[in-house]
C-alpha cells in the first residue's frame, strides 16, 4: 500500500484530527486525585468509541483503579503494540494558567499556532497522532498497515497501580513483535529522537510528627519541638554541598558514561544555557563536574516535589504546626535498585528524628531505569522513516523521565519497546498552559504513518 | 457600695451570660484572612449594642482593617481603661475540629463543662467576663464603681496594624489612670496570674524563587536549582545543634535571669513533663542548659509556622516548584531590638541564596518584649482581690506569648498596664478545639467585679 495518499490525506484533514483532539482534552482525566474518577472513566470511553469508529475492536477493562482501553485492527503482517495513557496531571496553581486548562484551544504563538491544554502534549496530543495517522490509513486503503494493537492506561501520572497486574492478566492479549511507546519528545526542533536510555523513579511521602495538635507559639515556642524545623533538616541534608545524593548506598549501580555514548551525546552540542533560559534559568545545578546531559539523563536525582506545614494560607498565624511532610522522588539510573534506596533513605531520615517526634513513610511507587536493546530492526525502519519526515536524521537519545512501561512490556511481555514522541521542551507539561505545537500533532501524525509503512511494507 | 450582692447576681445570672458569649462566638471574626472583613465589623457592631444595653456609650470607630469599639461609663473615681480583642485566628486544620468552630456550645468533659469554640477563650470569652462582670454591678448598683473606658480591637490576631496609629489619635479618648488587659491565663487550675513580663513578636514572611514556573522533574530534575531544597537549608541554618538561634547579634539584649526571678521561678515547682504531656511530648526541646520556664518566658525563640513548596495535593506529583515560602517568627525578650534582627535574618539568608534563585521578604508585625512596672497600687489591690477568689494567692509571672497593647499603652499613652486573664494551657487557642472553662467565665467574671471593688472603694 502506498503512502503518499495517506500523508495528503493527514494534510487534508488536520481540522477535524485538531477538533477531535480539543474535544478529548476537554475531559479533565486527572488520575492522582480521586474528586475525578467519573472523568478518567469518560476518557477511556471516548477512546473506544473513536477507535471503533475506524475499525478497531475496542474494549475499556476495568481495573481496581482507572480502566485500561484494549484495541485490536486484526490482519496480517508484524504483529505492533502502541500504547500511550489518556490520564493527565493535576492543573494547580490554577491561577497560573491564562486559561481554563479544560478548554483547551488553538492559539496563535509567535512560534506558531499550538493547542494550549492540560494534556495536550503529555500525552493525550501524543496518543492522537498515533490514532490519526491509522485513520488516514484507514480511510485511504480502507485497511491498517500489518496487525495492530493499541493499548491505553489512566494511572500513568499516578503511578500505574493497575498496570502491571494488567499485563499480567492479559498478557496473550498484548503481547507483539515489538511495542511502541508515545510519550517522549523530541531532540530539537528539527530533530526526532528514540529513546535509548530511560531514568527510573522512587517516590516517597514523609510525614514527621510531633505535639498532638497545632500550638501557639507563644506558649509553647522554644520548649515544644517543632516538626518543620525537623523535616527541613532532613530535606537540607539530602545533598551534600557537591549536589552528590548522602543516602547510604545511593550509587550502587550508577554506571560512568561510555566512551561512545560520551562522544555521541558531546556530538548533539547540548545548549545548556538555552535549555535553561527557557524556564527562566542559566546554571546547571546538578552533581560538580558533570556534563548538562548527563545530569538530565544519565545521573541520578533526589528533588523535594511538595512541602507542606502549619499555617499556609493568608496573612500570618503564630502556630507551632503538630506535623510537617514532604513528597520526595529519586530519579535513578542503571543498576540501581528503587527498594533498596527506598529501605536506605527511610534509615537516614528515621535516624534523624529527635525525641518527641515520631515519621510515617508512604510509598509512591517505584521502577527502575530502562535500557533498549536496538538491535530489533524496527529501530532502524522508524529511524529512517522519522528522518524523512524531518529536517534532520533522528537521534538515538537519552530521556530524564522516567517511563516504566518500557522496562515492564520486556519484563512482562518479552517484547522490545521503541520510545518515539514529538513533545517540545517548551511544552511545559506537568505545568501550567500545557501545550502541544500543531505542527509537533501534524508532523507527529505523518511520522507514525510513515513508520507503519515503513515497518510493515 | 457592696460586693457580695453582685458576686451574687453573677452567680444567679450565668446562664444567661453563657448564653450571650456563645452569641458573640458564632461571629467568625477572622481578622487576617480578608473573606471575613464583615464578620470582624458584625462583631464589632455586636459589642456596641451590648455595652449600649448596660449604659455605656459605645462607638464603632473604624480603621483602614478592622474597627476599634470604644465605650466610656463616665462617672467619679478611678479612671480604668480594659482592652480586649474581638478578632479570632483562623481555624485549620478544620478536619481536626469535633465541631463547626463557630457553631460554639457548651460541652460537658471529665474535667467539667467547658465553652467550646474558635475565640472561646482567645479572646471573646475573656473579654466577655469584664463585661458581664460591669453588667452585674449595673444591674444591682444601678452604676459601675468608678470611671470605666472599654476598649476593644479587631486586628490582635492579625499584627494590629490599625492599633499605633488609632492610639496616636485618640490619646485623650483612652488614657486613663490604669490599664486592665485580659489576654493571658491563670498559672494553674487554682493559682491566678499577673504577667510581668512578655515577649515580643517578630514576623517574617521568606519566598524563595527559582525557575519561572513549576518544571517536570524527569525532564530537568539534577539541572534546575531547586528552591524547596533552598528554603529547607536556610531553616535548618537557623538553630545550631544546641537549640540556640544563628541569626548574628541575636542574642545582644537578651538579660541572664535574676537572682530574685529564678528563686520565684523555681517556688513555683514549674512541671514541664506535665505541661509538655498536656499535648502528647515530654521533652523541653530549647536551648541546651535552660528552665523550661526560662525557655517559654524568658528567652527567645525563631520558630517555623508555615512551610509550602510544590505540590501538597492528594497522590503524588513529580514537579519541580517555582517558589517555596515560609512563614516565620521570632519571640523576643528583653532589650532586643526587633528591626534589628529582621533586618540580620535577612542578610542570613540572602547570604544563603544560590546562583538561579532568588528571595522576597514580606514582613509582619513586629514588637519588643515587654516588662510592667508592679508598683502602680492596682497591682497590689489586684492581687488581693484575686487571692480571695482563688484557692491559692496570685502570682507575678511572665509569658511566652506576645501582647504588644501592654508596651504600646506605657509608651504612647503613658499608662501602666495590668495583664490578667483566666484561660487555662489546655484551653488549645489558635489550635482545633479551642474552649474555655465554663469555670474560668464564671469566676472570671466574679474575679474582675472584686477587683474593681478593690480599686474603686
Amino acid at each position: 500500500m502506498s503512502l503518499d495518499p495517506v500523508l495528503d490525506h493527514i494534510d487534508a484533514n488536520i481540522d477535524p484530527a485538531t477538533e477531535r483532539l480539543l474535544d478529548l482534552l476537554r475531559i479533565p482525566s486527572i488520575s492522582t486525585d480521586p474528586a475525578y474518577k467519573g472523568d478518567c472513566d469518560r476518557a477511556a470511553d471516548w477512546l473506544v468509541a473513536d477507535l471503533q469508529s475506524i475499525g478497531f475492536e475496542a474494549t475499556k477493562h476495568p481495573t481496581t483503579g482507572h480502566p485500561m482501553v484494549v484495541a485490536q485492527s486484526g490482519g496480517d503482517g508484524p504483529h505492533i503494540l502502541f500504547y500511550g495513557h489518556y490520564d493527565v496531571q493535576p492543573v494547580d496553581p490554577l491561577h497560573l494558567w491564562d486559561r481554563d486548562p479544560f478548554d483547551p484551544a488553538v492559539e496563535q504563538t509567535d512560534k506558531g499556532p499550538v493547542i494550549r491544554g492540560r494534556g495536550a502534549s503529555d500525552d493525550k496530543g501524543q496518543l492522537m497522532t498515533f490514532i490519526e495517522a491509522c485513520r488516514a490509513w484507514k480511510a485511504v486503503h480502507g485497511t491498517l498497515p500489518g496487525n495492530i494493537t493499541i493499548f491505553f492506561e489512566g494511572e500513568e501520572e499516578s503511578g500505574s497501580p493497575s498496570l502491571i497486574p494488567f499485563l499480567k492478566d492479559n498478557a496473550d492479549l498484548l503481547r507483539a513483535d515489538i511495542a511502541l511507546i508515545c510519550d517522549t519528545g523530541m531532540y530539537g526542533d528539527a530533530t526526532p529522537a528514540i529513546i535509548t536510555q530511560l531514568r527510573g523513579l522512587l517516590g516517597e511521602e514523609v510525614t514527621i510528627t510531633g505535639p498532638s495538635k497545632d500550638l501557639h507559639s507563644g506558649m509553647y515556642g522554644g520548649i515544644a519541638m517543632n516538626p518543620a524545623r525537623v523535616l527541613a533538616k532532613v530535606i537540607a541534608a539530602l545533598h551534600d554541598e557537591t549536589g552528590r545524593i548522602t543516602v547510604p548506598g545511593f550509587y550502587d549501580g550508577v554506571p560512568e558514561l561510555s566512551n561512545e555514548l560520551a562522544a555521541a551525546w558531546d556530538d548533539l552540542n547540548f545548549d545548556a544555557e538555552a535549555f535553561l533560559g527557557e524556564v527562566g534559568l542559566k546554571y546547571p545545578a546538578g552533581e560538580q563536574g558533570r556534563r548538562p546531559l548527563e545530569m538530565i539523563w544519565s545521573r541520578p536525582t533526589c528533588e523535594v516535589n511538595g512541602m507542606t506545614a502549619g499555617y499556609t494560607g493568608d496573612g500570618f498565624k503564630t502556630v507551632l504546626p503538630a506535623q510537617a511532610s514532604a513528597k520526595i522522588s529519586f530519579r535513578l539510573v542503571g543498576q540501581q535498585d528503587p527498594e533498596a534506596i527506598r529501605v536506605a533513605f527511610r534509615k537516614q531520615v528515621s535516624d534523624m528524628i529527635p525525641a518527641d517526634c515520631g515519621v510515617t513513610f508512604h510509598a509512591h511507587g517505584a521502577s527502575a531505569a530502562g535500557q533498549m536493546t536496538t538491535t530489533h530492526p524496527a529501530f532502524d525502519q522508524a529511524r529512517r522513516a522519522l528522518s524523512d519526515e524531518w529536517p534532520n536524521a533522528a537521534a538515538y537519545v537519552g530521556c530524564g523521565g522516567s517511563i516504566p512501561i518500557a522496562a515492564y512490556f520486556k519484563t512482562y511481555l518479552d517484547m522490545d519497546a521503541m520510545l518515539i514522541g514529538f513533545g517540545k521542551d517548551d511544552d511545559q507539561i506537568h505545568s501550567p498552559n500545557e501545550k502541544y505545537d500543531l505542527s509537533s500533532f501534524h508532523k507527529g501524525t505523518r511520522s507514525w504513518a510513515r513508520i507503519l509503512h515503513a515497518m510493515t511494507r
